[in-house]
């Protein structure tokens, strides 16, 4: 027995004006989920609880099986884990941008949040930041690491330190550059906060002077002069799924911090290729990569981005559009499997976000499931609104696992 | 984005055989709940969780958004309150009533727990009572302040004090008066256990004296000559809502207790003129108040009383026609504000009081959101029956609040 697990990001919403009233869910042609919905059970879920708009992180935690109020460490560890950098307990991790300042009298001015988007000289930069020396804290360690266009990771390793810092970014542009501070009394957060805080100045006195800069200038590009700083993290203490349910379990995904979720919960990481987690990411690619694999998993979670990103685009005709992508791929899936002998499939959201608000919202997210032996329930179409009245009623988003697993005979008798 | 959130006081019943065997909710003509029903979605709520028949103060912490469990503090505070009396944190309120007492060999026996009902005396009374000076504990002073009818509040404010302490009323006549009792182990239960029996035996000698009681007996009208407290409770330690969600919000309601723990939780106290929280109250006047103060908030309570008297008195028929004037008030509350646009309206109860039992039981009661962007379902009809299949499953009562705030665009996400 095998099970997929498919996270469509953001795919829930509401009923939609420019839909006629629909949602984009019930407004697209989705042939293959609605088969999915009916020889198998709906429900409702809610992926955090009732009201509460969950983070992708806390989300997916929630849908791997662990409950985010006890287990959520912050984002920066699995943007780390999601770029492919080791990260050991203990370190604190930061997603960071190569930004653009602007020397004032008061401080620093972030005149480009992204430094033009485009820093192809980013390793080179992040060599010369890893040569500087922590004066604060000797016995601290840091590794910037570059990923892409603009986008690296801070690392600090050593002893006494929290995620319990503030954000340098001002997440705004021309704001000054905050000053990092700790969330909480700990002398830890009040140490890591100093050694962000002359990180920041130090990096800026590095990047400034760098020839590379001196170029990017004279082209007439923003100099990556700067590096903000957010999202501090530690690894969650976590059993990893592996452990826990003793299943071989990958992730598919394009996005880093999906792909950090799951390796922080023990999956083995593919990417396909053309899955660009864009409107144009080739979905027809995810799922023969998703077959590829299977035969070497318990467990396959596969995630897709553009629901999200037509969601936070405000474009509910466009949504319906990346949803047909989904019901694409699942059509490749479900004829390669074998939903009556062998194989489950699971299919939901990480959380709504209405194309009406751009935004996460707190309504719950639809869920199918299928396989062999699974009750069905007379839902015969899959949208938050028949899901609604679906044999599997209203779940939160950390039952999926262990139902999951019980199906594929994992879990174990509480009791006797 | 602004919310009416109506409680109407035990709606929630049973199949009634005098009803045909519907329930008083079936048997009402709505058409104006039934149309909120048609337009949003419905569901059954358990207010604290299910079979667990709830107390009208826990159920509203838990409306409000608060786990009674973590949160609840005892009745008392919310009276004071509630009759607009100041309390500090620490300070011990309890309920009290104006009572006849007989003395006895053995103790106090009371022959009329309420004193007839009618203790127009009972400000002149109180300022006697007022001038005793404690003396088991120099460090506490207390307030006695009448209310309305026979009812007043006791406030003890000082160092060392609990609120877990026993009723001196027996809540039965022709008992004797009960000893207050520490309910735990603390040095601070005891102390207030001893200071309420000294108060016991002290209100007593200052009131048989008194001449207005001479009159009282001389008119043949049962005399005020004791205090029965029952109920003693401390200020909860909430965020109020104000706070937490950045809004601003009040309640309608003529009741002192739900009045309280709306104060309690940062609303503002409005009473609609004529609404008596009686079989004849004007429920017009309650919609007209709500709509006057609905531009100058975000989120409005409104505590609708009759059901539940109807319940106590065990009448289906009479509990129907106040459903029908619950009705009549929503109807005019639908008409004067935008549920397409601009307003969100929740309807539920408190909790269940079947007039068979003529008291709570834990059952689930009947819930309705409607709003711009709601998800619709399938139930055209407001019931407990009608609502089990309705969309939004089955729910907690502090799952409202943050549902209703994310309608609002109040609630922050969990995660990143």
């Amino acid at each position: 027995m095998k099970a997929l697990l498919i996270v469509s990001d953001g795919m829930g919403d509401r009923p939609n004006k420019k839909l006629g009233g629909k949602t984009p869910l019930q407004a697209a042609e989705t042939p293959n989920l609605d088969y999915v919905a009916k020889i198998g059970c709906c429900g409702i879920m809610d992926t955090i609880s009732p009201g509460i708009p969950p983070g992708s992180d806390t989300a997916h935690l929630a849908i791997f099986g662990y409950d985010p109020y006890e287990y959520y460490t912050g984002r920066g560890a699995f943007e780390a884990l999601g770029v492919g950098i080791r990260i050991y307990p203990g370190d604190v991790a930061f997603r960071a941008n190569f930004a653009t300042f602007e020397e004032q009298e008061n401080g620093l001015l972030v005149t480009d949040r992204r430094a033009g988007r485009k820093v192809p000289e980013g390793g080179k930069l992040a060599e010369k930041l890893n040569k500087y020396r922590l004066k604060t804290a000797k016995d601290v360690k840091f590794r910037f690491e570059h990923s892409v266009e603009h986008r690296g990771v801070l690392v600090l390793s050593g002893s006494g330190l929290s995620y319990k810092v503030s954000d340098t970014d001002p997440h705004e542009t021309l704001q000054m550059v905050h000053e990092c501070k700790p969330l909480d009394d700990s002398k830890e957060a009040l140490k890591t906060a100093k050694i962000v805080n002359e990180l920041n100045t130090a990096f800026h006195e590095i990047l400034k002077n760098n020839p590379l800069n001196q170029e990017r200038i004279s082209r007439g590009e923003p100099p990556a002069n700067g590096v903000l700083l957010r999202g501090a993290g530690i690894l969650p203490k976590v059993t990893p799924l592996n452990q826990m349910y003793g299943v071989s379990c990958s992730c598919v995904a394009a996005a880093a911090l999906y792909r950090g979720v799951a390796a922080a919960v023990g999956m083995k990481l593919f990417k396909a290729p053309g899955d660009t987690a864009t409107y144009e990411t080739d979905e027809e690619s995810i799922a023969r990569t998703v077959l590829d694999i299977l035969p070497e998993n318990d467990l396959v979670f596969i995630h897709f981005k553009p629901t999200d990103n037509a969601s936070h685009d405000g474009n509910p005709e466009l949504k319906a559009k990346m949803i047909e992508k989904l019901d694409n791929m699942v059509g490749k899936l479900v004829e390669g499997i074998d939903l009556e002998n062998e194989h489950y499939i699971a299919v939901t959201a990480d959380h709504t976000t209405p194309c009406s608000v751009q935004e996460h919202t707190g309504e719950p997210v639809p869920l199918v499931m299928a396989g062999p032996g699974v009750r069905t329930d007379q839902t015969t179409a899959f949208s938050e609104i028949d899901c609604q009245r679906g044999g599997l009623g209203r779940l939160r988003g950390k039952d999926i696992m262990p139902i999951i697993m019980d199906y594929l005979g994992k879990t174990r008798i509480f009791g006797s």
